[in-house]
């Protein structure tokens, strides 16, 4: 489907609400648990989506607007945010992704894109030339790879528990695709 | 790690409200689409999840402790609950799926079950022996699959509105790894 705004907005708001209900009243033993020693607990990914909303989303947006393609705008820190993630519980985090959320959306509603806007080319610092339009609905997209990420951390720790019903849970199959999923 | 009673319940009692976080706001465009044709919307999700929900776990557990291994349990009916779906709105949905969840919830915990009951055996129609253990684990990690398929489900709609970035999103690299995801 083509990334309609109103549709995008709608995905986004969802987004701190779902994580929310999935993982506040979680033990620890779900939150902290990974896939490997090297892997992101939903808590960390928590942390991750909070870092990223603070900075890389309505800010490349502005950035767009305001440079066009005449400077690519920085690299995303993906480790950004480890070091706070060590001191703040899982529910403050969860509080401050909606916080943060609520507020970029309301200042991205305050712009009032036109549907031309999203045509508008901005400079990534390894693709080169992407759109506003792809920014949006990359920011929407990435919600659903963290929360496909995080169903599936929560899954692998009854990969041996389930026993034979394994063969019936697609979520028991997937190595994730991507290092950066 | 192991499926310690306590845990299971508590991602089990997740379950309806994050289904709901995510989709009772969004737009039809989001909940009816498909990733193909033949393949299911996150409310075709939500109306399997409330049939299973009516007969496939509880009822199989108590299935177990009755006959153990010598009466296998009915096979379930994937694609049941279809003709209803049709007509069910997917808010009355969500909030038959909370219901019924805490329904069972609530008699699962009456039934007081000890460690040692989670080793109970029973037939599975395809599998053959089962452990109640194990059924327990599915349960839960059956809301994980189907969390994971919804979240593929709604990315995939942006699959080529995000550019670029496509590489970065693992879960648009995701096929569902089995026909019954």
């Amino acid at each position: 489907m083509n990334a309609d705004l109103e549709q995008t907005l709608a995905l986004l708001e969802c987004g701190p609400a779902t994580f929310n209900a999935l993982l506040r009243t979680l033990p620890d033993a779900w939150t902290l648990a990974t896939e490997s020693d090297a892997s992101w607990s939903p808590r960390y990914v928590v942390g991750h989506l909070v870092y990223c909303e603070h900075g890389n989303w309505l800010e490349r947006m502005e950035w767009i607007l305001e440079h066009g393609e005449s400077k690519p705008f920085e690299p995303l820190n993906r480790e950004g945010g480890r070091e706070r993630l060590k001191t703040t519980p899982l529910p403050a985090l969860l509080d401050e992704f909606a916080e943060v959320r609520a507020n970029k959306l309301a200042k991205l509603r305050a712009i009032n894109l036109q549907p031309a806007d999203l045509e508008r080319k901005g400079k990534h610092p390894a693709f080169r030339t992407v759109t506003l339009g792809q920014l949006l609905a990359t920011w929407a997209a990435h919600d659903m790879t963290h929360l496909h990420q995080v169903s599936r951390i929560l899954a692998k720790q009854y990969d041996e528990a389930v026993g034979p019903w394994k063969q019936y849970l697609g979520v028991l199959h997937c190595d994730g695709h991507s290092v950066k999923d």
